[in-house]
């Protein structure tokens, strides 16, 4: 496990930059795959969803270990895991990308809320998804599936290093997930994934509103010419970024 | 053909009802595979989609049985289930999953709606897929498709039994979607499922709010502490539950 | 490449048409696979977006070919598409239906919408999606997609002719995209199918009152019937259509 | 139900041509989609499959309909279909292309055999695949699978029109496979595409011949030059063919 | 971890059963999950896998962990089960039915067969496959795949439950593999199963031979006529089974 | 265009080596897309296919653009193609993986193989595989399709970079194919890859034999401990490799 704890400077940072930058500075550094594919909101947030790696595993359902009385057990991973998951964490489910059946339910995801977890992500399929889509903490799932977990999954341990959505995710790193869905950045390299973000983010901001003055994109984005880096820098000044 | 009759009381049950609480109950009977997979509300509506399946199937359309012209003929079966749906009845299409061209549009299931029929599910396309989801009448589908089902699909035959997103759906089953999607329930359980889910429902209300109030789900959720089963008692008392 | 040019006229009727009545005129042209499989709207907009198609065609990326630093070359296709894609035009994008990674991101389809293009549409995905939803420019993708596009493509050449969701896109063929997605129409048709269509329009919205007021689809949709043509007869004048 | 008799004439022309010859004589007609997609023989033969359908319906089996019992019911469609199929019919299941579980096994296929039939489609697994590869009579699957049947189908009906690999199947259609897969020909057609196509299998092997000998197959193939027609002549006469 | 030590009597007995006998066996007692979907053998085998599962787990690779010196770890995951597969074993890999890579390759699995395995079960691709089926061991896997394993796996854990082919492997699950493909008899049920399935081997060896001479399915497969059950024990006792 | 020629020595070289060793070479200079994916060989060859890519392109097909008479015309792409592709180069084709319809039958690989062309590969489909399977020259495909090509695809141009199995090929790149399937060489690689493999080759020819002497894999494969080194070096003295 890893002894990386991610600090408020580096966290108010990645509050303030989108997952699109995160996968261009991950990819400057070799890593190409840290993108959860196929997993969507379950509902629009206005807050980005910053915390590090909590992981529940499923494995497929076989029929006679997983009864619904199997929920009695206080020990089911499934509940331990919700009840275990640090505050400002983020919850990881590796579902195997198997939608036909939930990973969890709009009660546990609310428990976990108020616990204080900072989301959840789940390649597999939540139930009652309306519920789920009205809390604060940010969600994100493949879609909604009514039948319980217990159909095609079983909850089998907690804290391992998973596969979500394609990509390996290890206890601790760090989930930041925006409109475009979820990025994952190894722990050894989210403060520095923060800082350079947060110039991406101040140079595409003036860009933006370069291009929305009617500037041409060939040379301003990327800045290959002097006349866009010295007004980038004079922006920057005005700006206070 | 079955001789169910969908009772207004387990009706009225089952719009109050998740489809969640269906599938675990109907889990717990060893059906596991009642939720159609692969379809969504064509919009979000506020009351839940009851009734009872009247079906229609579709196969393959081969060019030359299905020029433009088809639909002139009175008996098309695509018009004729439009036209016959009992009203407070489900149309449900077996699509055979394809939804690379439309299974319906906008002015036929506007005509179902003016029929008075309770909704209509198809694991196809639907074209004028805006025009569908103005209507009262809850719709799902796979995805919007602008074709016409001619280009790919020959409606064949009514009311008989079909598949529809995986799951077997005989002339008559019950049919019930919500936010996460539809579930089949065979017409010999409906009732008792109907009245297991209004305590279902009734206990879970209770969870949430308890959850809400800060409590863990360790021996809440099932209830396997006797002090919850007390407190819940009382809630139901207090509740009129 | 094409000569033809959109007129004014047929953008205008084309304007006040849906995929579906173009899809169906194509139909009966033996044309039955004209509509972008998989591709729905970044947002909903009130506007249909009509405009001839100007193409990118992106091939999979060798990883020694696509560093970051190939942006820097204000030749690099996808940057001079965006450059160069006519006022009123479409930029079509063959991402080969592979949305693991954008083909495109925010800054560019501003500037594109900047530029006055009518639209864009590509079938793999776009990142900082939301940004893009709030331009009033269409917009059609896969999905939303962080990584960059140098992850996985590698744009390639400009206004050849390209697969986009499974369609043939000739550059200058006539986009045209609503809620159900997006139509191709090839030039010597536009016109004709632009005329056919306002009528097929004309008499639908005539159907949907008819439909609305209680009237039964048989022999009114299609009109088999001869009241109903009177009837109609008598909408148009009416109503001016 | 067709009434549509196979002639041992047209049966031998059959016999003797391939489905490649048969899917561009269909095509030239218009119909583009009579291949079944997704089926490949159990084992190569050296003989071609021709016989007319007859069709097994399967629909997703529902767990409290299809417990092992219901095979001691002398009336299961699986059974009777497999015992009423006329010889020299070709049995064709619809299996939804589902193949995680079987459709039939070696015994009942044995059993298929015996009788005379022509030969079975299935756009599901078979079980026992070994067995049934054995038998002199073709087979074509998606692939292998140990699971019965009421795993996941319930075999519904009998000489009904189904869907098989994506393609409309009537009872009496005529069912020609070799080592590409299987083509479906309506009854209509079958005499007429026998007869076009022995022409072409004769033509394509005086080019084979050419090209085998070192002729470009411009002009040759399709044949667009007078000596090419000329050569061809003489090689029928000398072939008689 | 299981205390089941597979017997040399199951052994034998489950040697001359097949997937599809086993398959039913465990769905007449609610298992109707138990096969690994998508594997087929690199080569046919005369003989039948059996032996009890060792597994290994791969994770999605992240580039920086997975450069190729990581094989000159001594402790290399992968490297280690194929040193510590115990003899009449079979190393079962969960390779998240992901076969763009390799798994394994010929020279890993010619040590795992020196070393006595009993078999290998990948539900990823093999590299340098047809080395892999001239061995005399049986080994199954989604396709031949050349590249790394480093290329998309990260091979983590040993022994542990995994995922292969949908189906749950819980280390010391009996895999019993032919040419249908593998199954996966849980460790409680592996004895009775074997002797179940003896019997049923037995008797569908008298209804194939029965089959054979002419006989008809109905009443003999399943039995529900006396007089084949009469002559089946005489068959048995013929032939000493 | 490439200037590069492939020299007889490497391809003497690249005849001997394995796609598994070009992966893993090519996988350490940080190209791990090379493979195509989902390609076999139509038949199993003795010999390796090597040669450089010559390409043909296809985009989906309109149907009034391919009616079966477009082939009478000399300067159709796929004909061209076939009449054009260097002798000792592989026609690379790209079907976008779409294989329900040919990309090719067996007269034009035929005519293909007269004119000495190296080989084959399409991630399409083939018609009259057998055909194409019993050339001596190695051909591979997605998989075997009846259907012509202009039921689904039209052949637009001739020796562009294109797609193919999701890998780009750029024309004049070093293909090389055996039983996992076929590699794709970047020209400026392709030298100093067959000189590096024929080491790796040589070295795991070695292990392998080790191996079936009963040697561990750990510090034999990778090589990590001196003896082994010492006994590769005197093995490859006695061998002269």
């Amino acid at each position: 496990m890893t002894d990386y704890v991610l600090s408020s400077e580096t966290r108010d940072k990645l509050k303030r930059i989108s997952t699109a930058s995160i996968a261009t500075a991950l990819f400057k550094r070799g890593l190409r795959n840290q993108f959860v594919q196929g997993v969507v909101p379950v509902s629009p947030k206005a807050e980005t969803m910053v915390g590090q790696a909590f992981t529940l595993r499923y494995i497929p359902a076989r029929e006679d270990r997983n009864p619904i009385t199997v929920f009695r057990n206080a020990d089911h991973p499934q509940r331990v895991a919700v009840e275990t998951c640090p505050p400002g964490w983020v919850l990881v489910m590796d579902g195997r990308k198997d939608s036909r059946a939930a990973t969890a339910g709009s009660i546990l995801i609310t428990r976990l809320a108020l616990r204080g977890a900072a989301g959840v992500v789940s390649d597999g399929g939540f139930r009652d998804a309306q519920g789920i889509g009205r809390l604060d903490m940010p969600a994100y799932y493949a879609r909604p599936s009514a039948p319980t977990n217990l159909t095609l999954h079983e909850a089998l341990d907690i804290n391992v290093p998973v596969a979500c959505g394609d990509v390996a995710v290890f206890p601790g790193d760090v989930m930041v997930g925006d409109g475009d869905g979820v990025m994952v950045i190894p722990t050894h390299l989210a403060d520095e994934i923060a800082e350079e973000c947060t110039g991406m983010e101040s140079f595409e901001d003036f860009v933006l509103e370069q291009v929305q003055a009617g500037e041409s994109i060939i040379g301003l984005y990327p800045c290959t010419k002097e006349e866009h880096q010295t007004k980038y820098e004079d922006w920057r000044k005005r700006n206070g970024r």
